[in-house]
């Protein structure tokens, strides 16, 4: 089993969520979102790093996925988003844990099989994955599906680590 | 006396420096670089959050100056800006430190007294104004700078403060 960190932050709504990877199978942990408020951006930060520690002491997580943004709206919002991931970055290698970072597009591709999908259908196959009867709140049920995008990724990383330790002579 | 940390951060040279304020005087404490390297993005920011949450561990300061950034030249850059800025000010939130955010042009005024001068005007002052023999490396030049320019800052601030509450009563 496999404990997998799935992480969806912003400067507003940074969504978490925890799975277990028994082989194929996922199984929900924990989700949530962390909403933070206010105008000075230190405590907001604060609230972030927290939280997110607080929720790796808790659960035990891992390794964690988090959502890699190829490119920003513009110079202001991408410095908003690249303050809140650093502080979860921050949060969750303070524990030396491994940090894997996964593009939209291979999330909704590891989830959907198609990298342009809908986030609506991301989130019906979180729903669908996780066996949940309803959908958790949309930053939470994104974080859910990088946690599962990882939990793909890393059975195939493995394969392909195995498959040169094969070549190598390593594993006989 | 107060002692106050300043910071520069960036993504490959995270400046820091430490100084004591006691009345109009400032004395250096310490200041660094902490310089990362590699392409993976979580190492480089965990060791920014791990070697400022030791700087602060060891100096205990009791507030934090850090440049604010207006605009940067793009997405990319802001990105990477915001994520160093994220893992510093995770640092010192999670040690409760109040963090007061300048522009680099009120770190120019304070220290020149003009809002467009050059770098090495401002390096220049931070010399004499510690009392340095040799300058500081770049970034540590430019995160004391911060922390002087905050102590004078606080004592506007406290004398504004002390003002409103005279003018409120409270203080007679």
């Amino acid at each position: 089993m496999t404990r997998i960190l799935g992480i969806d932050p912003g400067s507003r709504f940074t969504g978490y969520g925890l799975i277990d990877q028994v082989g194929q199978t996922s199984r929900m942990v924990a989700c949530g979102t962390i909403a933070t408020s206010g105008d000075d951006i230190a405590p907001r930060l604060g609230q972030i790093f927290r939280e997110l520690a607080q929720v790796v002491d808790l659960h035990s997580p891992v390794e964690v996925g988090i959502e890699k943004v190829f490119m920003a709206r513009n110079a202001d919002s991408a410095l908003k988003l690249g303050q809140a991931r650093g502080a979860a970055i921050a949060a969750v290698v303070q524990h030396d844990l491994p940090v894997f970072e996964y593009s939209a597009r291979q999330v909704k591709q590891a989830l959907v099989g198609r990298g342009g999908a809908e986030k609506q259908q991301v989130a019906q196959m979180v729903c669908y994955l996780l066996g949940l009867e309803k959908a958790p709140q949309a930053d939470a049920a994104d974080a859910l599906a990088i946690a599962i995008c990882h939990a793909h990724m890393r059975v195939t990383l493995a394969r392909m680590a195995g498959a040169t330790a094969i070549r190598r002579g390593r594993i006989r």
